[in-house]
């Protein structure tokens, strides 16, 4: 939710930034940072790329900038005329994907298109937007300040921020008056939101502290109500409040949660090891450090800075042909994001959006063997790019594994003279990734199934977002029936959130030109005399013709299948080829539409957006998130209403989250879940996995305990 | 959805049941009939209770009836009065369950309460519902048609239904002039539903055929339009109709889903062995054949004629003192409502209960080892009653496992000087069922988690329900946009229709009396000057003071938690003790509140209710579905509007599914999935599984190929 960083005042020049290149991590002859492993648990030796970063060339289309392409980036701008007096801050620098037709047109031995670099730079409280193509080595494109937006806040502008904050004295009186030690601060930058005038036209951040005293889980230990508000091109404090008077820091007692600080088992029996065991290994191939292949499946899979993890190009087979078949051009999740609802001063601005304020990507941090994935898991590392314009890598950022849970994929049993019991097991392979953004971890899922389907989970655990009270129980709560947060421990409340995550899903079905078809569920009344019936249901189908017919709310007594066709593609039957959206559980935003925050965040007004594929909108809260009015939003560009009935077309879909925090997430949430899943509907002309095999008893592994 | 039978008018005599004793079972000397198991994949060697039916004695006080117990009771009936003449035909008959106060009460080596069972019977078309006490040997009680519905149907009424139909001349000519041979005729007994007085008081029953030739999946070639409406009793046919004139039966191609008889791969690389492997054995214990005691958890389970499986006394240990608590006193699906979505003459009816009309155990055939179940699953037989009162054995209908999905129990990483890593696996222990009812396979699971979670999943697989048309392609369909089933196959429609699992679940959050408490979250608005924010959100919690309160129609923008509270257990800061129930995906029913099987099904007319306890409102169709009015539903108890605030109370879940069928589900559907959770929520102090054990490479099992 939040990016915390740590602030040691006593040792005033030594920041450590937590979510950027570290003082612990080296730096290798080329000039590359490799952020070192550490923990006993990730010295398990884990499937990686056969590819030396430092010195691979891009193979795809798609393929993320290498360390050459990424210093060769540097290097242009160094040359660059409106950067050669000083070098701007490099807040963002990834691939400028090339147009969706070239990539179509592309095969493997194909020489690649030409490779462009989008880099975001901030410069003297200006951002400019450029394109560098490293064909030509040129700067092609330069727009500054397209949006009342920022861009991604970078290590630098934390450390900043932490630095004009413990400069100021009435911070440090504040500091002194609460009673913590110097050495025991942590501070956080919680992202500013945008509230109108008079914050707005320049970066400001907010800093607020905890205490790390007793605890690594120092955001159990809320210093609150202290609220300085920095203005980081500035570096100067803009405003300091200070609310939090009367109110104690929460104790540390049962907030450690390493398992190194427990000092007894759980109350349970102990469970024996259980694992996914493939002693063959693993069926999945992952070619060229990024094609993922496996069973009738085939993507292209990334680590990005911004949106995390982008699957790209996702095939399946056709089940008679054994043809790819084209279902997804790019899926990613485009946007979080996060209010909490509490209006008071040190907590109003915290509605954040985490992808495009610090990056899902960044804050990813390497995932833990065994524990995050599976054994006979493969890890892919993240490789981003400081805001020196320097490449890093951040290791394990992605794992890819097969899962199997003991679910049926299918079955029937007829207990007549066929005597049938026909089963199947499910197997399907996830690519999964885990971004811990200050307290919390959003855990991302992408999970295929043999028939075609597509299951997108988001996990939310790590730490809750909470707010000192000197109420240490509810006796002492005035309206408790009536609250913002309840209480989670002794002084410490928890207040209620959201979450949103918005998903672009740019479903190609066999082709590029799509239509988005609404497939209602009607009650129709008999006609007197026509039946016993009284009413029925019919599935009426209607395409949308342009974008303000493909918005939807969510409605349980007016349901619907939302489908994603190719008119183009018929079935032998005549059925367009198509796959649909299948809503889980959801919660919706319920915030004022003219709320500030709720107008940052108006893609999530709507469950379900279908737009006109244009290759400029990918985050749906706008390219520059930090501080933007909402001018660039998915809601701005749906309102152009363009056509999308037989277009290249555009899914949007949001997952949300209600969270009343309770006692049981503290000091760490277990996970919460949520899901949607796009599947196929008359893409195939019949069940693909009606010849599947069942498991064998002959099949399976055999297998010791490892102390036997 | 529909209980079909075979009806082999070659051999006039013989008509093989396959929901009930087979001929190719045997009897054993015990009278005690034990069903063959067949098939290669059930020669699996798989981990079964060490208890022998034949001799086992109950030892709990919700254990099932004994084959000695459910002699006893037959033997109690041959000499009761009322049915010296004639022995009534047995429809039900299962424990009495005691009173909850007793069970309560009971301890290990305690003697058990009062055995009883009771038993609804058919006599000249009379109902009698009867109470058997086992320990006075005597009838205590006997009620003669309590509603306008009758019991079950039993594997006599449909040999009646089509032994009826076969001898119809009419029906005779009709199937020679579709052109089906007799010797390929397979029949089944579609429920009647109730449709006002055309049919009422009596007990009729609907007879359809398809055509088996050249595929055991008949499900697929329907003799559409063929319909006999029979009077079990009267053993008459009451109406005859064949609106089927120029529907030709689908041809077989592509049908057949059995392994054997596919005659090639399908189009994917192969998947190589991935087995769940637990070398040390699983972690469950399973004590006197119905404990399940697993790592914090325990409860009772048991096979069930009606219900199919019954979860009972859940209780979970405090993870601060280790003590157990309760949770749940009962859990299980109470009533299933499939209305199809077709007026004409013969689809109409098709609105089935398919619990109170034909019942999930008695349906459930034999789990399949390793494809239904991973390995190390325990499985439990059904010990269920013949309409004769004779005892049989249904083999491995319900197993339990440990699963271990790759997926994550809570995590959080620090990439600062505490630099933490820490994550936990998420294990669960499952209790699955499976039912086929005619073409539909219904999987039913049960998920424990540590963190004292419950998830209820409920899969569908299996066959559609399909209606011939002439015709071949949706190019031949006027008016596809508006449809009551497309086209999935040349001349078959799958119908629309709608699935609805009623969950009864007696939460008895420590200790019986609990309320219902909505936690509505309501969007406030700030007033002026308050706050840079317009609005945000707060939780609103009210306790429902009786029943009208407490009827749930789920809105996306009108959210609430949903809890079960103890107000007299509260935590040390004074919340009290509660779960939630978690909706996922879900459905409503939209047919008009007057129409007959909406009336009958108007347990679906919210999604939730809670309602006052009442032993005897169990079944939420009523406790005789077939054929009722609607008389006794949970909508009808609801409306008595009673006191549920700090009383002993139950909640009533609806999980719905609106199915539009797609060529994907031809010829057997992939599974659809869709789950509600219970969730603890201030039941714990804290996480309660903050201690929880990492994965460690050490301990994970070493495993080979099979054939290494």
């Amino acid at each position: 939710m939040e990016i915390f960083s740590y602030l040691h005042l006593s040792f005033i020049f030594f920041i450590a930034l937590f979510i950027f290149p570290h003082p612990w991590n080296h730096v290798n002859k080329q000039g590359f940072t490799v952020h070192a492993e550490f923990g006993s648990v990730l010295e398990t030796k884990v499937s990686k790329p056969n590819i030396d970063l430092l010195t691979a060339s891009p193979l795809h289309p798609l393929d993320p900038l290498t360390v050459t392409e990424i210093n060769a980036v540097r290097a242009i701008l160094s040359s660059y005329a409106p950067f050669s007096w000083t070098f701007p801050a490099i807040h963002s620098l990834s691939l400028d994907e090339p147009e969706k037709a070239q990539v179509l047109e592309w095969k493997i031995g194909d020489p690649l298109p030409r490779r462009k670099a989008q880099v975001i730079v901030l410069l003297s409280g200006q951002t400019h937007v450029l394109v560098v193509d490293l064909g030509l080595g040129l700067v092609t494109s330069h727009v500054s300040n397209p949006g009342s937006g920022y861009p991604l806040l970078t290590a630098e502008d934390i450390s900043v921020a932490l630095q004009v904050a413990q400069s100021n004295e009435e911070f440090q009186r504040s500091i002194m008056a609460c009673g913590v030690e110097f050495s025991d601060l942590s501070c956080g930058t919680p992202s500013a939101g945008w509230f109108g005038p008079n914050e707005e036209g320049r970066r400001v951040v907010k800093v607020q502290c905890f205490s790390t005293q007793g605890t690594p889980n120092f955001y159990m230990r809320p210093i609150e109500g202290l609220t300085l508000t920095v203005d980081i091109d500035n570096r100067e404090v803009v405003k300091i409040t200070d609310t939090g008077r009367g109110i104690p820091v929460p104790n540390s007692l049962n907030t450690d949660y390493r398992y190194a600080a427990q000092e007894k088992a759980p109350e349970m029996e102990p469970i024996n090891p259980i694992s996914m065991e493939q002693p063959n290994g693993p069926s999945y191939r992952i070619e060229q450090g990024h094609i993922v292949k496996w069973a009738n499946w085939e993507f292209h899979l990334k680590p990005d800075q911004r949106a995390g993890l982008i699957i790209s190009r996702a095939m399946v087979r056709d089940s008679e042909t054994g043809e790819p078949r084209s279902v997804m051009y790019k899926g990613f999740a485009s946007e979080l994001f996060v209010p909490y609802m509490d209006p008071d001063e040190s907590w109003y601005f915290k509605s954040y959006m985490d992808e495009g304020e610090f990056g899902l990507g960044v804050t990813a941090i390497s995932l833990v063997p065994l524990n995050d994935c599976p054994r006979y898991s493969y890890y892919i590392d993240g490789l981003f790019v400081s805001s020196d314009g320097s490449p890093y890598v951040r290791p394990n950022i992605i794992c890819v594994f097969e899962r199997y849970a003991g679910d049926i994929s299918w079955r029937h049993s007829e207990l007549n003279n066929f005597q049938i019991t026909e089963s199947r097991p499910k197997v399907t392979l996830v690519a999964r990734m885990a971004a811990s953004v200050g307290n919390y971890d959003y855990i991302f899922d992408w999970e295929f199934q043999t028939d075609g389907l597509i299951r997108v989970k988001v996990g939310l655990s790590g730490m809750l977002m909470v707010k000192g009270t000197p109420r240490e129980n509810m006796y002492q709560v005035p309206r408790k029936n009536d609250m913002s947060g309840p209480l989670v421990s002794e002084n410490v409340i928890g207040v209620v959130h959201d979450h949103f995550v918005t998903f672009h899903l740019d479903m190609d079905i066999d082709g590029t030109d799509n239509s988005f078809v609404e497939v209602n569920l009607v009650k129709e009344e008999t006609y007197p005399g026509q039946s016993p019936r009284k009413s029925y249901l019919k599935a009426k189908r209607r395409a949308a013709k342009s974008e303000d017919e493909a918005r939807i709310k969510l409605n349980i007594y007016d349901p619907s299948e939302f489908h994603l066709v190719n008119p183009s593609k018929m079935s032998r039957l005549g059925n367009p080829s198509g796959y649909k959206v299948i809503p889980g559980g959801n919660a919706a935003s319920l915030l004022d539409l003219n709320d500030p925050p709720q107008i940052r965040g108006a893609f999530t007004n709507n469950q379900i957006w279908v737009t006109q594929y244009n290759s400029t909108e990918q985050w749906a809260g706008g390219l520059l998130v930090y501080q933007s009015k909402g001018e660039d939003t998915l809601d701005v560009w749906s309102k152009r209403n363009r056509d999308i009935e037989n277009k290249d077309i555009v899914l949007w879909y949001t997952l949300g989250f209600h969270h009343i925090p309770c006692q049981e997430d503290f000091p760490v949430m277990p996970t919460v879940t949520s899901s949607f899943e796009l599947k196929p509907v008359n893409f195939f002309e019949s069940n693909p996995i009606l010849r599947a095999k069942p498991n064998f008893e002959t099949d399976l592994p055999v297998c010791w305990p490892a102390h036997a």
